[in-house]
Formats: structure tokens, sequence, C-alpha cells
């Protein structure tokens, strides 16, 4: 298997034509199909698949059970909406390859190892990120996730029967957890951090702390047509402000700010809003910072803290086994979450690679990175799984 | 009849229980009711009621076609989503005590004279203000209309059809103008122009020219959480800007701009916009003015007209008369459009009187005048409605 065949493999799987972006949703057709690739993949390698009780797709070569906790390697296949083809299939790819690489050079590894396919990382169908690796570790109780509904009210239960997956044990799954002696997860950068370093692959150190906010803009109601400027109490200038005020805060503290989000009542033409209510999404590597300029802009409206995650370092050991392996290669953190992060707060040895982005361009059909450097990310990764497998040459 | 007791009649009618505002849109159920209302009054005071090609109601005293054409007064009852109570039924309530009281001064008029309910003059339900007028002058043709769809999908064909309304003959109707020798609309003021004046009724110039815009913000889908503050074209950023510059331009140049409606794509917390749309409402006395401010704030944006309606003058020679029967009452212009305005465009002389709104609130639940200033208002439109009506004492 090369890189290119199994690339082109999955180029046209949940591609909307219109758009070249992907929709792979959790439980959809377009998951099930990539689900039974996978299968395929481990089929044609005799690995034994397993799927958990969150429905993740395991294959292992060697028995973590009768040999011990095995290194797994992997990420996931799904995606955002108009996603592009690297977020997620880069990982679980590579992994296939390096797997494939580690059995060519007539290694025997002194543990098992296995390739895995998370589910549902991006919640981009019922509105949970890493719900897959969240079911696993117990971080996202069943409960919750099963009653969970998408854009047309099918709850996570209904979609998992649809798909094939029998729900009724969903829930944390320590029998597939105690497999589990380390992950290394290769991903592509979501931002231009190698591209500035001029280096392919990076290291990861952690995931920054981040948070959402509401910001409420209280208005009165009026007529656009006859409300004079001084009588108005027009909450869409307060927003504006606010949406101007945080960039500016962000480059202060060297930190991230995004006002992704907007909703204005009642949102006419020939209406001063009664009502604007906006969403701020902050993180960046001090905790503070993102604390500070949540302070500094809640002078100028109401804000209310939606969701807070606090910074999630990866296990240094494990990251300086790779970063030596690699001969020193750069270290990145990560604003972006990843099954990666659920697993190190979970308490597993846990580690990423960063394949280099050219644009640093995500979640966009243009998301993009040079087959050269998804080679050198196989490289890299063969190298670290080779490593942490053990054993002797063969 | 009092105004107490025809105001307590509409009051219940098409009010929503929780926002205490009024949801009385075109060919509704509430708007069935108000229409029996309508012709109830009519009946009872011996009028001949008739409605015309484009289902307005009219209620006569005297016989146009025998007599000539006449004075008409009145106004709409539909409102916006939750409306006040003032905003239409105070000029339809003010016109039958005004025709109450010129008939029981025992004048005997030498014009017919008539009280209008004009329908959907709001175009809540269709999109499209004043249809009930502009259908009857023209303006708006009946293929267009008809095929306006609400919401759900329902056309206003359909509507209608379930209001009882035969639409076949739906379109311009001369010989209902030709029953009309003058018009004048009494309304609520919508904005502060009398309180400041400490005036209770005005008479009207005109309607200020007014238009629609839609302003494009071109940005690039990316990652909320990955991408460097200088790696972004955040459409966001560009869109509140321009929210300020509006406000400012609008107060530079003395006119009113407003920014009511957004749509951003995709609208996620965590995702910087690919595009927002916002739209510009801009209006005020001088065109020139209006024109000159989206000049100045096309500079940052791709602007596109959407709609633009010139100024509308009303007729001199009846304001005139109407402000000297009124005792040199104060002059306003409106920066709302009205069916006064529609008439006007067709060549009918037409005036308003506007009656004093003490804070100024329009198109709200908490829309209100004083019950002095409304009394105030009927006897105004009796002062005018008898001159214009003309005869002798009976």
């Amino acid at each position: 298997m090369t890189f290119d065949r199994l690339w082109s493999d999955l180029a046209p799987v949940g591609r909307d034509a219109s758009t070249g972006g992907y929709r792979r949703f959790a439980w959809s057709r377009a998951d099930a199909e990539l689900r039974e690739w996978f299968a395929g993949q481990a089929l044609a390698r005799g690995l034994d698949l397993v799927t958990d009780r969150a429905g993740n797709q395991w294959a292992w070569w060697g028995d973590p059970d009768a040999h011990g906790p095995g290194v797994v390697i992997g990420s996931h296949l799904d995606s955002v909406p108009d996603g592009g083809a690297f977020d997620g299939p880069l990982g679980v790819v590579s992994a296939l390859l390096a797997l494939d690489a580690l059995r060519a050079s007539g290694t025997r590894p002194a543990r098992p190892v296995a390739v895995v396919n998370f589910g549902d990382e991006e919640g981009a169908r019922f509105g949970v990120a890493c719900a897959g690796s969240r079911l696993l570790t117990g971080a996202l109780p069943p409960d919750r996730a099963l009653g969970l509904r998408d854009g047309d009210g099918t709850s996570m239960a209904e979609a998992m029967a649809a798909g094939g997956f029998d729900c009724t044990r969903a829930g944390r799954d320590d029998e597939t957890l105690g497999r589990i002696a380390c992950f290394v997860e290769l991903h592509v950068e979501q931002g231009r951090g190698l591209a500035g370093l001029g280096r392919p692959v990076a290291v990861g150190t952690g995931i920054w702390p981040h948070g959402r906010w509401r910001m409420e803009f209280a208005g009165e109601a009026n007529h656009a047509g006859t409300t004079r400027l001084a009588d108005r109490r027009d909450p869409m200038l307060g927003y504006a402000a606010a949406v101007l005020r945080a960039r500016e805060l962000a480059g202060k503290h060297g930190i991230l700010a995004t006002c992704g989000k907007v909703a204005v009542e009642p949102n006419g033409v020939n209406a001063i809003p009664s009502r604007v209510r906006g969403w701020l999404d902050a993180r960046g590597a001090d905790a503070g910072a993102v604390r500070a300029l949540v302070a500094e802009l809640s002078d100028g409206c109401e804000i209310t803290e939606e969701s807070w995650t606090p910074a999630t370092s990866f296990d240094t050991g494990l990251s300086g086994r790779c970063a030596a392996v690699l001969g020193g290669a750069p270290r990145l953190a990560s604003g972006a979450g990843h099954d990666a992060g659920v697993l190190a707060q979970a308490g597993i040895a846990t580690a990423m690679l960063f394949v280099r982005n050219p644009t640093g361009v995500s979640h966009s059909p243009a998301e993009h990175a040079d087959r050269d450097d998804c080679l050198r990310g196989v490289d890299a990764l063969t190298a670290v799984v080779t490593d942490l497998a053990g054993g002797r040459p063969g």
C-alpha cells in the first residue's frame, strides 16, 4: 500500500461536489463507508479489528490482552461541514503506513501496536467535539451523549443504531483503556507555525486552554426610519465595538480571539434590534491572558462563560522521546482540541506529531499539506512507533 | 361611540399574551376579525361598505358615484410582529370618530366622506410594505403580489382565498381611485419630533427618500483556535467597522442609518467566518446626504442597492389647508413609508396628520400615545374633514 493509493481511496468519500469540501458526519452514510474502509484495511493486513463501547475502531497487531498494553497510533476520519481532506485522515493513513513500514523492516516489537480510528472527533453532527474519545474515557456520560440530537432531531442513539452499532453498552470502556500503553496522534497542523519555521514535522507540547463566552447586548426595538440617532438604544453598535475590541485585546495579550457567531433579534433591515447576542472564542498559551481579555471585554457588555477547558500537557517523557527520535524536531502547542488531549486528561501517556500546513488553512476545502511533507510525517511516525514498540531487529 | 369604547374593542385582537405585542398579519385570523369589526362599524353607522379589488375596505357616507369624488380618511389595522396598538388603528379609530363628530354637528357636507381600512400596510407576512395601496394604484403588479409567499410557503393568493377574498380580479382599481377627491391619513408619530416641540398634532410634509443596501464582506474560513491573527481574513471585523462607520456618517450627514440585519457563514463559535452579509437602511430629508453616506461607506466593502424610494411630497395645497384649519400646526416629515405616500405617488391629493408619541418608540409593544393627545388628534381630524367636505351647517 502506498500513500497515494490510500489517499485516493478516501478522496471521494463524503465529498460535496459543489464546494469540494467533506461532509463526513458521525454515523452518517459517509461515516459508515469510512468505517468499512478502515475495517478493510485491517483485514488486508491481518490485524484484529475491535470496536469499543464508544464506537471507536482499533486494529491490533499483536494481542494486548496476552502481551500487555500496546502502542497506539491513529486519529479520526470524520470532518466538519465542508472540511478539508487532511484533518483526521492524514493521521489514520500515516498510522497504517507506519505500521506497514514497521512490519516490513522485520522488527519484532516488544509490544503490540494498534491503529485507531476515533469516531465523531469534530462533533459536527451532535455538537460535542471528541465524542468518541470522551465516551471512551467517561468524560462524556453515555446518557448525555445518546440523547444529543442533530439538526434533524435524530438522537445519537438512533444514529448509532442506524449505523449498525449497538449502543446499549455505550460508556467508559476500561477494557479498551487498559490496552493502551501510550498514544501518538499525527495530525496536519492547523496554523502556520511549521511554515514559519521551515520544518515539516513538529512534536506537540500540549493544547492551549480555551473557552467560549456569550456576550449579551440589550437594546430597544424601534423603527429604523423614524428614531433619531440620539434616541436610539442600538445593540448592534455595542456588538460591533466588542468585535473590534476583542481583536485589539487579542493582539495586546498575544492570544487568539474570534467572534464567529452572532444572533440578532428581530434581524430585520428596517428594525433597530432589541437584542444582539455574540459569541467569543478565546484561547492562548497563557490562561491568565485569556482571562484578562475576557475581563477587559466585560467592561462593555454582559459576558457569560459557556465553556472553559484548562491547558492540556502531553506526556513530557513520551514527547521528549519522540523529539529525540526525530533528531530535535521543533515543539508546537495546539490551539485546537484533539482526541490526544482527551486521552491525556484521562491519564494516558500521549503525544502528538504535527505535519506542516503551508497556508495554515483548516476546516475548509482549501486545507492542504504537501505530499512530500505527508511522506516525511509517515517517516517520523514510523521512527517513533518503532522506538516505542521496542524489540529487536528480526 | 367613544374613543375608549372603540379602543377597548380592538385591544385584545391579535395580541400575543407573552410579549403584549400585536401580530395582526395580512389575511390571518386576526386580520379577518379586524375586517369584521370594521364592517360592523360601517353597518352600525349605516355606511356603505365596499371592498376594492385590492382587498381594502371603504365605508362611505354619501355616494361618490352619484355625487362625485369624496374626502377619504383612515389608515390600516394590521401590524408588524409584536407591534404596538397605535400604528395604524389610531388612524382608523380617529377617522370613525371624526365622521361621527361631523355627522353629530348637523353639517350637511358638499362631498361624500369615507373611512378606509387599507390592507397589509406593514408587509409583515409577505414582505412588501403597503401591499394593499400598491395593488390599488398598480404600483405592485397583481401577478407579483399574488405569488408572494409567507414564511410557511403560503402564497398571498392562497391567504386571500382563505380569508374569503376573491382575488381573481386583483389589481389596479380605477373605479375606486376615481372616488377619491383627497386622502388624509392620521398616524401616531414614530419618532420624538412632536415630543421635542411640545405639541400634540403635526401636519406631514412628505416622506423621506430611503433605501436598503446589502454590504458584502468576504473572508477566508479558518479555525478560530489555530489561525494566527496575522494570517486571518476575518470578515466580521469589516462588518463591525462598517456598523460603527455608518453610525458616524449618519451623524455627520444629519440622516439616519441602521444596520439591523446580518447573515454570517458558517456562523460557528469556533470558525472564522467565510462571509458576512450586512444590510444598511438609510434615509433622511436630503437624498444627496443619503447617497453620500453610501458612497463613503463603500470604501470599505462591496455595497449593492436593493431598493431606493425617492422623496414623496404630500399635496402642498391640501397640507397647507390642514395646517391653516389647525391654527398653524407644526410641519413634520416622516421617515417611514405610509399608504398616504403610495397614493401621493399615484397623483392623488394626500396629506397626513401625526399624533405625538412621547417616547418615540414604534414597532414595539411599548409604542404609546397619551389618551389626551389621541383625543386632540380626533378633534384635529374632525376639523380637517369638516373643512374639506365643505357644505353648510344643517
